[in-house]
């Protein structure tokens, strides 16, 4: 398995590019990821009971299965809670991706080899009189290039800071495979999907049955376990899409499952983590592992308790070892647990400290306990003492720059 | 029913005072409420998995049918997670307290006959050296005077910014029967009990069973339809004591039972939203009723995921008719509803204005909506259309005061 720092067209026969089509006021907000050749398709959606307009679309191509040739995404507008207009433009981006499309391809791609992204603002119809004009001139100029790639990862943002991306490389049968993938989100970031948006694209050949089946399993694990502050939002998805153009074959049957999972997984879990990097206001990367529990579900309903508390966050923002308040949520976390043997640690790269040992305070150094919090990455360690199961999620602080962007940016 | 300005010691027969004791540095920290005569008790508790002694201390006297004469409270220390010490310090709290009545009463009064509450940092064990003279000091110098009344509600203040005092009369069999709350909390507030403590006292004769049941009943629709930020304390409690010195009885056989219910729920319903305008850092008072469905239960989970939703609560701080949030908290609250049914209204003092009307944004004056928005108060109202059934909550604004409050506050 090798990192790469390519784009999300690393993967031979994709294609990718992100431009301004004028839905924002300058910045890029069109983005196309597309396959040479029709992918199998795996996705995982928002929870959310108001699901947007694209949301809908993509479940539909996943139940009928659908050959996908790719994702046309725009940022700045939802496309929620836009009603009857909204299914209409949603249904018109991916047919005019596909029209314009065909003027390139050999292949008769319709709308329904279309999937579609939206995120941004809720409740406004989308400006289509500069979404149209924007997916000719997309189509038409999406590449394998690094610049293209860029330009797609940056047509994804919204209250991001930086794009999110990330690529890797591994043999399956003696043929290079790539997985590449990018996501959005810093803000409505919950387990369960926030409003944060990450598509990856492969060359290997996996059967969409397959590829559904490891996706949920690593949603579970990496996208499902960050919270920047609680919210779950109307557009959330993670779309895969696979073209086989490599060569190779991932099945159950042999190794190229564990060595494709493994990466699947990794890229994953590095997508998951960026967006928390770039949680709305933050200053710190909190990662939290509750171990030596009897379940994994309870060790993850501790740390989804940890991870989401105010108080928590606004205690690491205050670099204030305030382990009171993590004793206090893993309480109301719905685990059952024994409060009297659980310790509790804070590592970082300045060192390690014990707070609670056997549920009882550790008279501490605050000096010490200081210098640990003033890193910009800290991580916090609960043992329970009663079993051999546990669970990692990852978190962000809670600062007054939180408050100002969504006090005054309109979702 | 008529409200009155008096304070906890209103009822018949009951005494009460604060004190400074010096586990504060300057604030009042030490208070008391006793009655002369025996109480029937009623009492409901956090539902964390990590209970502070006083907790669990309460719980066994409810559990043991035990008479309550009044309750030792302090604040500045919440008396959770100290291990062993921290049981013999409550422990040791309601013996000096019994044994410091004993001087001026004549029934022989045990430790298992008075209530003990903690409230601050947690982790910390008791400064007793402070409390033990306080306790001897506070059980001399209690009374049923106003300026008492004041220094009580004051003694269990944390980061309450005022003192929250309700109180009332009801006439029952020709009877004047008085009822009077006190309560705190202002971070750390959430269903299912922050930390947030309040005692209620009343001269009525009402059977331990029925006023448990009453409360537990009171408390669903008031406290638990509350939240600040969130999280659920270690240390929360709801005590209530009924002495009968009014020479009046409520029954669940006659009219004396509706008429206290209606003052008991009132009562809590006032102490709880005094709780909500005292939120840390909070600038508006947010009411949230959804009405139109089929269950309570499920009207309730969506007026839960509203007042939580930090994205809600900055849109409030900012003062944007961001109904979008609204609808996409309503949407990962858990309840089953039709996204295409939904209106929502904000309504303030200054007038009323319709954001979505079956499920379809309404075209609406910014200005006017921001002229609603500018009020103290504001009210959401969302109509379901599927039934009858409606809840209403409270909550407030996320400022960058709550940060500032609790990035620097060691609970």
């Amino acid at each position: 398995m090798e990192w790469l720092n390519k784009g999300i067209n690393a993967p031979k026969g994709f294609l990718a590019n992100g431009i301004h089509s004028g839905v924002k006021r300058k910045r890029k907000d069109l983005s196309m990821i597309m396959s040479e050749k029709p992918c199998q398709y795996a996705g995982v959606f928002t929870r959310n009971v108001v699901q947007a307009a694209p949301v809908r679309w993509n479940k539909q191509r996943l139940e009928q299965g659908d050959a996908i040739y790719g994702v046309v995404i725009n940022s700045g507008n939802a496309n929620a809670c836009t009603g009857e207009q909204g299914e209409k433009d949603c249904l018109n981006m991916a047919e005019l991706t596909a029209s314009s499309l065909n003027v390139l391809q050999e292949d008769a791609i319709n709308k329904e080899n279309i999937l579609v992204a939206s995120t941004g603002v809720i409740g406004l119809n989308l400006n289509m009189d500069k979404i149209k004009p924007g997916i000719k001139e997309i189509a038409t100029t999406m590449s394998a290039s690094q610049e293209a790639a860029d330009a797609a990862s940056e047509g994804i943002m919204t209250t991001d800071t930086f794009t999110k991306v990330k690529s890797l490389k591994i043999m399956i049968d003696g043929k290079e495979v790539m997985l590449a993938g990018m996501a959005k989100g810093s803000g409505m970031i919950h387990p369960n999907m926030g409003t944060m948006l990450s598509f990856v694209t492969t060359d290997a050949d996996v059967d969409s049955v397959l590829l559904q089946k490891m996706l949920k399993n690593s949603v579970d694990d990496t996208y499902n376990m960050i919270s920047v502050d609680g919210d779950t939002s109307t557009n959330d998805m993670v779309l895969v899409m696979a073209n086989g153009a490599s060569g190779a074959t991932v099945s159950e049957e042999n190794d190229s499952y564990n060595l494709f999972k493994e990466a699947f997984d990794a890229l994953n879990e590095e997508l998951a983590k960026l967006i928390i990097r770039d949680g709305e206001g933050a200053t710190k990367f909190i990662e939290v592992t509750v171990e030596g529990m009897k379940e994994v579900s309870e060790a993850k309903k501790m740390v989804h308790a940890v991870i989401t508390s105010n108080l928590v966050k606004t205690a690491f923002f205050g670099e204030d070892a305030n382990w009171g308040r993590i004793l206090c949520a893993l309480g109301y976390s719905g685990a059952m647990f024994d409060p009297e043997k659980v310790d509790v640690k804070y590592i970082s790269d300045a060192g390690e400290i014990s707070l609670l040992t056997e549920g009882k305070p550790v008279v501490f150094d605050e000096e010490y306990a200081l210098e640990i919090l003033k890193e910009k990455e800290i991580k916090v360690l609960v043992s329970c003492h009663q079993g051999e199961e546990k669970a990692t999620g990852w978190g962000c602080d809670f600062s007054y720059d939180y408050v100002k962007i969504n006090g005054e940016y309109r979702t």
